[in-house]
């Protein structure tokens, strides 16, 4: 048997997934934050979590540890042949044995899943937000992605950030009163001017100011007009990168796919209603479309392509059935 | 002769001053931050910053090491009777005699400066922002501060980011373009894509942002429309946080002193002129006055008022002229 490793590391969570040569999933398997591989402490971050991850698909998929025909890692923060990957290349090395062993940016794989490899362009919206996107001709173009502080707008971190923000400014008497207020502490379990200090003291962590990116949608789709006036800009943010990306690129037909991923998008059409807007308005022949995989789906499509198997109608149909199924269990 | 100190000190750096019973200004000394006390190396930071403003002072002055009769310090992140006040008074008591010792915020002694201890209002942008008040019947607010990320509207930081933030946008074609996709890089040394990294890496510390706010006015002055809409913005923010304040008290003349002190300012008009029309629109009963005195000499009030020395008019005469004298050498 041929097996193929497909890994989504992020900065919240990492996913992994195995398949054969058919495009059948045999395990899935999840650990914990991979990032910031060259900060302290970074290498054993990413060691447990993509051990933890496989160890989890391996015991699904009843496996011991194979020899992978290929194996396609994208990895938050870590860009194709650069510092970092090398770092995380040294890091799986000894973890597991594989062929053909590619190390590139979660975006991509993003990108991949969402597309199943066509032309096309992902949004995407997790702890942190960046727009990807790949021409017929295979040209690529990147906008956003410049991290919490210089970027990220629209991302979970964000949201959550400006839900804060907006409900110190309601206590503060500084900004209208939001449901917010009430909200965020009642989520967080702590009171609100507690959040601020607990943050800058390393106690709470960015990830957990993302979380409360949902309490900003809920009170957004409860028509809380602070809260919709947040997800509005973060639309507008992310609409924003995705355009700069359509339009860096060339589309022959007129026509660009715009796939939205992550979790912020959990949240429905309170944001996919203003983003589908948003991008009409500043890309015309930009199509919003729901993304085909998940990310670590996109990941083992871009293994097998690496080792030269085709995405045949039949092995992407497998892989969507067997995902579904391995996803729920 | 009777000597009393004041220090005041912030994200950036620690200013202190010594004067006499009449008010004369002996000595000015500088130091580094000495914020953060609480934080990893925050105490000897905090130590070596007042020692090196104290011994630069008494050089000044021609003193050895006085008893002080009173010593007022204001300490960014430190509010009166606080854990970090009482790590802040174990720093300081080996490194001066003094029969009495207050250590309080830098807001306070920015606002006791800026009115020379009469009721009014303090609106501060250095490094942060943060607005504090006290009114006639002697009660006092505040409102902002929550911090570089969750607050600081207004300040050298929110403004030095936000450039950087706009020039990330002009690059990327994600916002208009602007003078300060050159001018930051330029100023910084550095090309525009790596100012982010270099801070995620700890290479850049808040203050280099916040050293930006400069190119930003200038840019707003030489009316560039991006950063224009970042001045005010700023403007809003402070007037934001200086209206509630006013708002929180009781003016019984219906007429509240409203003093800008802090780096920000130094670029004037440019963010005075919105600030003025944005405190005008949210708090009519509120009068913009210049401020009347540094934070230092603020905390040199609040030494003498601790030890019973009214603020005679001649005091307060001698000590404008004598800071004068002493800061130009």
């Amino acid at each position: 048997m041929e097996y193929f490793l497909g890994v989504d590391g992020g900065a919240t969570s990492t996913a992994l997934a195995l398949c054969d040569r058919e495009g059948r999933v045999l395990g899935i398997g999840h650990g914990g934050p991979s990032n910031h591989i060259l900060a302290p402490g970074g290498e054993e971050r990413a060691r447990s979590a993509v051990l933890t991850a496989l160890n989890g698909a391996l015991a699904g998929a009843g496996l011991e540890s194979p020899a992978f025909e290929a194996a396609h890692f994208g990895m938050t923060g870590i860009s194709r042949d650069s510092e970092p990957a090398r770092a995380f290349a040294a890091v799986v090395a000894p973890l597991l044995t594989a062929r053909i062993v590619r190390i590139e940016s979660d975006a991509s794989v993003a990108l991949a899943g969402a597309l199943a490899c066509r032309p096309g362009v992902v949004v995407i919206a997790g702890t942190g937000s960046v727009s990807l996107g790949r021409d017929p001709l295979g040209r690529e173009a990147r906008a956003g992605g410049w991290g919490y502080l210089f970027g990220d707008e629209g991302s979970g971190f964000a949201l959550g950030l400006g839900g804060v923000r907006a409900a110190l400014h309601a206590h503060d008497g500084t900004g209208p009163s939001t449901v917010l207020e009430t909200e965020i502490p009642r989520r967080f379990g702590r009171s609100l001017g507690e959040i601020p200090l607990l943050f800058y003291e390393g106690r709470v962590q960015r990830p957990e100011i993302a979380a409360l990116a949902s309490a900003v949608t809920a009170a957004a789709a409860a028509a809380d007009p602070v809260a919709v006036s947040l997800v509005n800009t973060g639309a507008e943010g992310l609409a924003a990168i995705a355009a700069a990306v359509v339009r860096r690129l060339t589309w022959p037909d007129g026509t660009a796919a715009v796939a939205p991923v992550g979790g912020v998008f959990r949240a429905g059409s309170v944001i996919l209603a203003p983003l589908k807007a948003a991008i009409a308005a500043r890309a015309p022949g930009a199509v919003l479309v729901p993304p085909r995989f998940e990310p670590a789906v996109g990941a083992l499509l871009l293994a097998m392509q690496a080792a030269g198997v085709a995405h045949s109608p039949e092995r992407l149909a497998l892989l969507a059935a067997t995902w579904e199924l391995r996803s729920r269990t």
